[in-house]
Parts: structure tokens; C-alpha cells; sequence
């Protein structure tokens, strides 16, 4: 094979070059249609729009060794448009990464082709599926490969039309041009279609390369169709100076699937009895053919190493006075600049509420560690998640807990991402005080808590939560650390040892009537409780969780047992899904342990912090009255 | 007063309107700086950006009656930049309607001037504080008053700048020019600081331009500190004919406030010990200034009359055959049309997956009434809670239930703005099979319990469904409702009764020694498990909660007593937060019952529905062996 230039990989290949990639995007198609019609479902005709894209993609533009898809000096790719996965497996069928008689085994329960793509395939870095979310993920990669890295990769990500609605993908575009990630390439695949209709821009190229313009990319508009002008336009993109570059590939959906090609009807699903005859026509267009030879270009240079992971510990062991007064969020500060002066792979970042978690302690040491992402929390949990991807980074995001609930679809995708982001959500609940409901966190513990395999960590005084970052640091997976805004007393020793899943008590005596369960500011309150009733000649036992997943169950229950089967649990967090249920699901399997859960159990409005924690029920004065009130009649119920 | 024109709300009024609308914007800059005094915190640099903005919005521009600003021909008005909530509430004193001296009890436990805006005051609409949410709620708002009630009258939205990062805020742009919304005017002050640093595009207004008109809107740059430029701005945005309209205002944070104004270093502060110097300046600015005389044009016609809430019932009662097999999101296709059919003022909106969550049978049958959202859940929401203000729609939104995560801090938002929107989640756990999880909702009851006042209704069959969605309806509030994807058999007649808060005994014997309690697929498999044990000489009971949220913890009680205690709850959702939990805070109050949780303990994978059901033991096999298995063990433990 030849080029005018002498180079295949070149911007004008030999006629050869092109037929082989039209053959490829042909033998993709196939592959797609037949995959999906073993497993009865699927979407084909999202593949088909895209397959000239992949092609020109995987076979001529990226960089990438496919016998090492975890190479990390490989391009990176992204099928934001999730649900097009079996022309994903298809490509490393034809790469000769995948057997091709995997592909029969589509979508079933044994085989990790699923019905989106996820990293339990080793030539996927994040998962997709839910729209609009691949975009930050590659631009979190394409930043830490530019600034961090200082690697030369490539990020390219290939979007539908339909997803480019979702707002995280303006987000996404803001970021990545504010940025300047001009090593990042994304392509919607214009394909006019939705599921239930057409779009709501359909093939209206010109409003998509405004937005795109106005939005800061170097933008090109191409027939998504043309190989010889996909190979240009991507060869194009890669010379970018300082801007990102997005390709608006005009697309037909089930292209080459005569009968089918450019119709509604089609989204989503497998071609049944017309496939025989469509896979017909199809072969008909390679017949006289030459044979693929062509193979990606490797990377020109071995920048990268494999980033193993190691065990990352603070600089300095906490130091604070017992009794001090200290905020969480303050020590989360702290910590974050310990960990991140022994390990320079420890990155932060926070969407323009730096000054209130502390973050910015980071920033004023280590500033090209630290990113900004303004107030955009969907993309942030995405870049977040890109940056963690094979073990580069480890991603500390913070914002005010409450608007972690605004990146929660990210959130749950990064379950499936496997990612490796630490959450740091402050001011949580009422104590927040005078800035009101909107901006308290009173359903984070139940949104963390339901994320599969994420630890939950809730430190209640400063030197747990140092211990508490150091964990995070280590643990592989999603984390979250609820960090809070008033300043409470220090609890622990700077040498005290802290352990994931491991719940510390706190307060205790051979009479303790009562195990009282807090976190954060009600651990403080159900300190204060536990000195009222000893004044009146009342024991009660105080317990730390310290982390609310995994639960310490053991502790608990042998504590409750302990202190006459008798559990009060206090959480400035709504009654659903936090501390308490958290227990009771434990609880509920023993009998003879009876349990009393204090909650925010309102709508709460503005007001001074403990005037509120008053209000609400979750004060010392409600745990005294848990403790002394109504008890004798509940044990009396046995 | 005289205007060249002789009205004094024409586009150019006389130069003693413009010096009243300057003495009024001062006065709400002093009335910001005093009660965010009074509080000891607050935004006043945030309340004097957009002072002139709400000067000739509330006194020229819009037509409202101050005295009834609920009055429903009023025009609309909405601070999405709700940390301005000092200068909102100052505009409700300069008009009359709150008295001044309730200014000083700002952010007070007892006053309802919180520190953002909620509708406990009744000149607000939409709570606002989490960050570009506005615009959704106010394209609702204009989308309903437009097209449905098809009425004259305007929606404002004032806007922070830094929340324009918010891909919610593209979302809602995209929406409103798609859908032609020239009754819609949103204003951007573009005040350049944000929180903790300079926002990302500053005051480079072209940029803001290209990306609104991009965006598809009628765009003006305005100085935001010209009163008359505003007047005329905003007179001018009245005449769009096809377009919203967008004023980018270039403002100054704390304009007007010498020493402060233009300052990073003022976000989120009350002036303290500064405050008496600046408000001597600024009082001497009015000096010699003629008394304000100026009041709001009223609205020009009494289009609309005010709605009151009335019983709401599904035209024909639900028919289906006994065992018939039906999905539950079929049966709310079904019960949407019904209820459309007996009030005009149900409205469908959906994601573009109206074929599979039946939302489509609304389409077919009153499109005018089906809002096609796209790809863009979080507007989705802000549009539908927009709708439901002022009880003049009762909104019902689907999509599948995991992409509500997508929509969360909206939803969080919607119980602080007393919303009355109807979610409706379908595609819910593993049972929806082969697309794998990124489709599947694990978490929703999780998220959609921990929302205050949220009505979670779980029904299992087509019967339950229908009249889910009718009491849904009928409740003021905010509800989910739980749909599946597989048909399951028809389990109620037609004339079986439900309440909000109460469960079914669908199986029960008197010799029952446990009490399974399903929802969905898993109260299928429970039947079955309790068919399979009956065959073994075990009977079990099995409960329908029907609601989740509120819980009856009566029935629940009361069996688990009457079956030694023993209860079981098997759910298709992960463990936290869901139905097991829900119930085990009502159990773990109890000594003497125990319980044992089925829910999805892993993240799961693609492969087929029943086959993943049984994978992850939620099915018929694992109810079996939790009834029959260690149980003894666990009871030997009392």
C-alpha cells in the first residue's frame, strides 16, 4: 500500500487505503446486524450510521496498539452513544482483539459483550449508555493526558445526535474549550433519528456547527459516509493547536440496510427475518474486494508508564488539641494537601466552591493539581471519573453536598465505570443553618448508600476525617466522605487508627441503658445527651460509625445487646436511605433489639444551625427524650 | 407623569419615569445591604448586580397586580439567581406587599424571607438556590401559558451568570426555541465574580451572544446599569413574535456600593461595619429625587381563572382479565388517556421514550396535551414543575426510572417548591434484561423515598397501576410511580380499591409461618414461591404494599405477628434505601419480629430477564430458601 505521500496514515491515502476502510465499515455493519440477531435486540441501525466513522477511526486516525488496549500511550476512545456497543465489539473482532465467534454470545448473561459497553472489557475505559455523559469523561482523560501527563495521546469521542440535548454535553463542550483540550476529538454521529421520533435539530447541520462555534470548538462538517473525507477531516482534527474539535459527521441511521435505511421505525431493534437478505446486499458491495491488510498506526512514542497502584499515606499524622473546635470540611482541606504532597498522582476538583470545602487548600499549594470546574457538577463528575480511569489520577471532587444530587445519573454510571472518584460532598443537613433547603444536604447518605460498591464515609471530627481521606486515597472504587460546615469539637487523638467498615465507640459503662448511633453533628449532640443523663444518673453508650457503608454490624449489634437491646440513632439527613435505615436494616434481622431512629423528618426552612438542629429533632434535647421518654412501654410491647 | 408616547410603560417614558426606576433600584440596594445586616449574612454584592434589572421589571416591563401576586393573569416572575432572595424581598416592600420591617427578620427561624426564595412566600412560584433551574420552570410556565391556556401573558427569569454553566440552562434553551416560546425573557446578569473566582467567561458579551443565538434565541447586550437601555430592552423583548428572548445585561457585583463594587472578595457577605458609610452614599444619590409615584401596569384582560384543585377519576375503571399478563407501564399508557379524558388539565411530557413507557397513548389520542422533552431529563422536570405552579396543570412525566437520577437536584428542588408533578419511572431493576445496567433503575426508590412529602406508589399489576395514577392525581405533592417493563399477570378485579398508605394481603392462609413482602416482579416470584411451597406443605403471606411512601406499618405489623414473626422483603432494586429498608425502620422498632432483605446485591449485567432475577436471588427459588432455610437458626438467636 502506497499514499501520494508515501505515508497510509496521511490526510490524502492511496485509492487502496480508502477501499479497505469502506470494506471494513461494510464487514462492521455486518458483523453489528448479526450479532444483534442473535440476541433478538439491540440496536443495528445506530451501529450502521456510525460504521465509516469507526473505521476511519480505529483503522486510520487513532494511535493505538489493539493487541494492548490498556497500552497507555493508546489513543483513547469513547462511545458516548452506548447503545451502538455491538459495532464497538464488532471493531475488535475485525482488530482481532475479540474472537468472532464471541459476538453470537451478545447481550447474554455469560459474556461481557452487554448490551452497553462497560470496563469489564478491556478495551473500554468508562461505561455508557445513559446519553451525554461520555464527552466529560474524555475530556477529564484528555485534560490529565495534556496538563498532568503531558502526553501527546489523543481523546476522541463518538457521540449521537440525540444526546447532544442533554445539558452535561454543553457543560462537557464549555469545559473542554475553556481548557483548551485541543488533544480532544469529539464526532456526533448526525443521524437525524431518535428513538420515539426525529430529532429535535434532525439534519439541520448548520444550527449544530453554531452552537458548537459559539460553544469554542474548531468545527467541521463532513458526510459521515464519505471515507475518503471522514479520513481528512479526522486527520485535520488531530492538528489543532488550542481548541477541541468537533466533527458533525452527517449520517443516515441504518445506512446500507436497504429498506431500512433512513426510516423511524427501526431504533433499537434486531433485524429478524430481513437479515439474510440485507447481509446479501451487503457482501454484494465487497465482492472483487481486496483483502484488509491495513492495520492501525501504533503510537510514535512510548511516553506513558502503567500506573500501579500504591498505598498512599498522609505526610503528617493529624494534629489537632482534643476539644478544638474544627469543621470537617476544614480538615478535609488539610488532609487533601497531606496526601497530595506524597502522592502526585492525588487531584481535586470543585465547581466554584472551593473557599467553602477547602478545596482551595490544594490549589494555593499545588495549583496545576488542582481543576476548576464551575458550576457545572455533571461534567465535573464525569471529568472526574476520565481522570481516574487506568489508575492516573485519583480524583477528589468537592462541592456542597446537596449538589452532588445534580451529577447522580454520573454518579450511578460511575458505578458501572468501576471509577475511581472520591466524592466530598459538605454542608450537609440542617446545621448548615441560615442558607435554607436548597442548599442542605438531607439525601446524600441514601443517594451514596444505594451506589453499588461505593464506601460511605461520615468522619465526625477532624482527625476521622483525615483518616478518612487517607482511606479514600486507597480504597479502589467510589467513595464518598460527608464532610460538614460547623465547627465541632476534635474527638480523637492524632494516633487513633481508623479502619474501613470499622465503627468506634465512643463513650461507655458497664450501665449504659441505651447504644445512641450519630454522625457529624449529632455524634456532638449525642455527646452532650450522654453528660445531661449522667448528670440525672443515666448511662448511655455513644457509637461512631465513622463509615455507613460497609456497616459495622458486628459492633452495633454486640453494643445494642449490651445496653439492654435498646438503639437510638440520630442524622441530620431525611429519615429515607441515611444512618437510620442504614442500622435498621441491620437491626430488623435480631429480635429482642429495638430501635429509634431521629431524623430530619420535614421540609426544614433558614434559621441558626442549632436553633434548627433543635427544631428538627436531632439535638441533645430529642435524644434525651429518646433515651428517658416512652422506652419502658416500647420494651414493654415484648 | 407623561411619557413623548403618554404612556408612561411605553418604550421611551419620560425622564421623570427613568429618575423614579433609579430612586427604586437605590432603595432595593439599601434595603439588601440592611437586611442582610440585620441577618449577619446574605448576597448584597449579588442583589445590587441586578438592582436596575428588578427596578424596571416589577415597575415598567412586566404587568402584574403587586397587591395579588397570585393573581394567575399576572406575569411571571422568576430569580433562578435565588442568593438574590434580599433584593426580591426588597421588591415586595417597595411594592407594598411585605411589610418593611419584616425585612429586618431575614433568614430568621420564624420569618418566611429565607435565604433563597421559596413558594411559603406567595409571590414565588418555584423555590429557587440550586443553581440554573429557573429557566426550566419558567419555559414550563410559558410553554402552558402559550399552548394550553393560550393566554398573553409574559415569563421572566433572572439569572446569574455563573449558573449559565449549568447544562440544565442549555437544556431549557433548546427547549424554548424549539417550542417557539416568545412569551418567555429570561435575563442574565452578568456580574463577571462568582463564589470563588472570576466566572469562566467574564464579561465577554459577544461570547454569551453567539451562544444564546446559537441557542436559537432573540438576544440583546444590554449595561444593566442603564435604566433606560433596560426599559427599552425589555419593552422591545415584549414583541417577539417566534422567539425567546434573551437580555445579556454586563453588570457590576455589588454596583453602586463604593470600596465593594467589582470585588472577588464580597460573594455571600453582609457588608457589617461598612454598611452605615455605603448607604449614606448611596442615600445621598436620591437626594432632591421627586417621591416614587410609579406603580405596575396591570394586565391588560382577566384571560384566566383562577383553578382549584378538584377529585380527579379515571373514566372507566380498570378491565382486565385475572392472569391476563400486562405490563405495568402499559396499564399507565392506559390510565393517562382515561384520566385525560375526564380533566383537560392532565399533561404527558416525556424523553423521547414515549413508545416504551406508554406516555405515547396520551399523543394519539390529545396531542396537544404531550410535551416531547427530548433527551434532556433535568429541563424535563423544571418544565413540568413549572406546569404544575398555580395548580393549573397536573403534569405526569416518564422516562425510564434510572434516567430520574438524571433529574435529581430538580426533583430535590421540586419538594422545596411544594410541586405537584407526577414522575413516572418505568424499565425498573434487572428484570428489564438484556440492555444491562445502565438501564436499569436500582436506586430510584431510594432517591424518590428520601424526597419530603413524596408519594411512592410501587404497583404490581395493571389493575394497581390504574389507580396508582388516578390517586396520584388526586394527591397534592409530588409523586413516583414505579412502572416494569415485563407483562406479569393481573392480579386485582376491576373494582378492587386502593388507598395512598395502604397495603394488600394478597395470599394469606392461617397456618402462614412467614410474611413475604414483593413489589413488581419480585411479588410475582413471591406468589410463586408461596405456590411452590404450599406444594410442600408451607404456607406463607404475602403483602402488596402498593405504596411505599407513606408505609403501612400497620399491616405490616400486624402479619409479620400473625406469621411468628418472620418477614421476608424481596425487591428488584439494590439493597439501600429501597423497599427492605423501608420496611425494616418499621420492623427494627419491634423486638420479636425479624426480617431478611432480597435485593440486588451486586452491580448486575446484561442477560436475559428471569434468568438475571434468579442470578441475583430475587426470584421465586430465593424466597423459597429464605423461608425455608436458616430461619430456624435466626429465631433460635431470641
Amino acid at each position: 500500500m502506497s499514499s501520494p505521500t508515501g505515508n497510509i496514515y496521511d490526510r490524502d491515502p492511496s485509492e487502496d487505503v480508502i477501499q479497505q476502510l469502506k470494506s471494513i465499515a461494510t464487514k462492521l455493519r455486518m458483523d453489528s446486524i448479526k450479532c444483534t440477531n442473535a440476541a433478538k435486540s439491540g440496536h443495528p441501525t445506530s451501529c450502521a450510521s456510525c460504521a465509516d466513522i469507526l473505521a476511519v477511526l480505529f483503522w486510520h486516525t487513532m494511535k493505538h496498539n489493539p493487541e494492548d488496549p490498556r497500552n497507555p500511550n493508546n489513543d483513547r476512545f469513547i462511545l458516548s452513544k452506548g447503545h451502538a456497543a455491538p459495532i464497538l465489539y464488532s471493531v475488535q473482532v475485525e482488530l482481532g482483539h475479540v474472537k468472532e465467534e464471541e459476538l453470537e454470545n451478545l447481550r447474554k448473561i455469560d459474556s461481557d459483550l452487554e448490551g452497553h459497553p462497560t470496563p469489564r472489557l478491556d478495551f473500554v475505559d468508562v461505561a455508557t449508555g445513559s446519553l451525554g455523559q461520555g464527552l466529560s469523561c474524555a475530556a477529564g482523560m484528555a485534560y490529565g493526558a495534556k496538563y498532568i501527563d503531558k502526553a501527546s495521546l489523543r481523546v476522541f469521542c463518538v457521540m449521537g445526535d440525540g444526546e447532544s440535548a442533554e445539558g452535561s454535553v454543553w457543560e462537557a463542550m464549555h469545559f473542554a474549550s475553556h481548557y483548551k483540550l485541543n488533544n480532544l476529538i469529539a464526532c456526533i454521529d448526525v443521524n437525524r433519528l431518535g428513538q420515539s421520533e426525529p430529532t429535535s435539530i434532525g439534519h439541520d447541520m448548520d444550527t449544530y456547527k453554531r452552537r458548537c462555534e459559539a460553544f469554542g470548538w474548531k468545527t467541521f462538517v463532513v458526510d459521515g459516509h464519505d471515507v475518503r473525507s471522514l479520513v481528512q477531516v479526522f486527520f485535520d482534527a488531530r492538528q489543532s493547536e488550542d481548541k477541541p474539535v468537533m466533527i458533525l459527521a452527517k449520517t443516515f441511521k441504518g445506512k446500507g440496510l436497504p429498506g431500512i435505511e433512513n426510516e423511524l421505525e427501526w431504533h433499537g431493534k434486531a433485524l429478524g427475518d430481513k437479515a439474510d437478505k440485507i447481509l446479501q446486499a451487503l457482501n454484494e458491495t465487497t465482492k472483487g474486494a481486496k483483502p484488509v491488510t491495513l492495520v492501525p498506526e501504533r503510537p510514535a512514542k512510548a511516553e506513558l508508564e502503567v500506573i500501579t497502584p500504591t498505598k498512599v499515606a498522609l505526610s503528617d499524622k493529624p494534629e489537632y488539641e482534643i476539644g478544638k473546635l474544627m469543621a470537617t470540611r476544614q480538615a478535609y482541606g488539610t488532609a487533601l494537601v497531606k496526601l497530595a504532597t506524597v502522592y502526585p498522582r492525588i487531584i481535586a476538583l470543585d465547581c466554584d466552591v472551593k473557599n467553602s470545602t477547602f478545596s482551595e487548600n490544594l490549589k494555593k499549594v499545588y495549583p496545576q493539581r488542582f481543576i476548576e470546574c464551575f458550576i457545572a457538577e455533571q461534567n465535573a463528575v464525569g471529568v472526574a471519573i476520565g481522570l481516574g480511569t487506568r489508575h492516573r489520577f485519583i480524583p477528589f471532587l468537592s462541592t456542597f453536598a446537596a449538589f452532588f444530587s445534580r451529577g447522580y445519573d454520573q454518579i450511578r454510571m460511575g458505578a458501572i465505570s468501576q471509577a475511581n472518584v472520591k466524592f466530598v460532598g459538605s454542608h450537609v443537613g440542617v446545621s448548615i443553618g441560615e442558607d435554607g433547603p436548597s442548599q442542605m444536604a438531607l439525601e446524600d447518605i441514601a443517594m451514596f448508600r444505594a451506589i453499588p460498591n461505593c464506601t460511605v464515609f461520615y468522619p465526625s471530627d477532624a482527625v476521622s476525617t483525615e483518616r478518612a481521606c487517607e482511606l479514600a486515597a486507597n480504597v479502589e472504587g467510589m467513595c464518598f466522605i460527608r464532610t460538614g460546615r460547623p465547627a465541632n469539637p476534635v474527638i480523637y487523638k492524632g494516633d487513633e487508627t481508623f479502619e474501613v467498615g470499622k465503627a468506634k465507640v465512643i463513650r461507655q459503662s458497664e450501665t449504659d441503658v441505651v447504644t445512641v448511633i450519630g454522625g457529624g453533628v449529632t455524634l456532638h449532640e449525642a455527646i452532650k445527651a450522654a453528660e445531661q443523663l449522667a448528670g440525672k444518673g443515666v448511662n448511655i453508650r455513644v457509637v461512631d460509625l465513622f463509615t455507613i457503608k460497609p456497616l459495622d454490624a458486628d459492633t452495633i449489634v454486640k453494643h445494642a445487646k449490651m445496653t439492654k437491646g435498646r438503639v437510638v440513632t440520630v442524622e441530620d439527613h431525611y429519615p429515607e436511605g441515611g444512618l437510620g435505615d442504614a442500622v435498621a436494616s441491620v437491626l430488623a434481622q435480631y429480635p429482642d433489639i429495638v430501635m429509634k431512629k431521629l431524623a430530619v423528618k420535614q421540609l426544614p426552612r433558614s434559621g441558626p444551625p442549632q436553633a434548627l438542629v433543635d427544631m428538627y429533632e436531632i439535638g441533645a434535647k430529642s435524644i434525651v427524650a429518646a433515651v428517658e421518654g416512652d422506652w419502658a412501654n416500647t420494651i414493654g410491647q415484648k
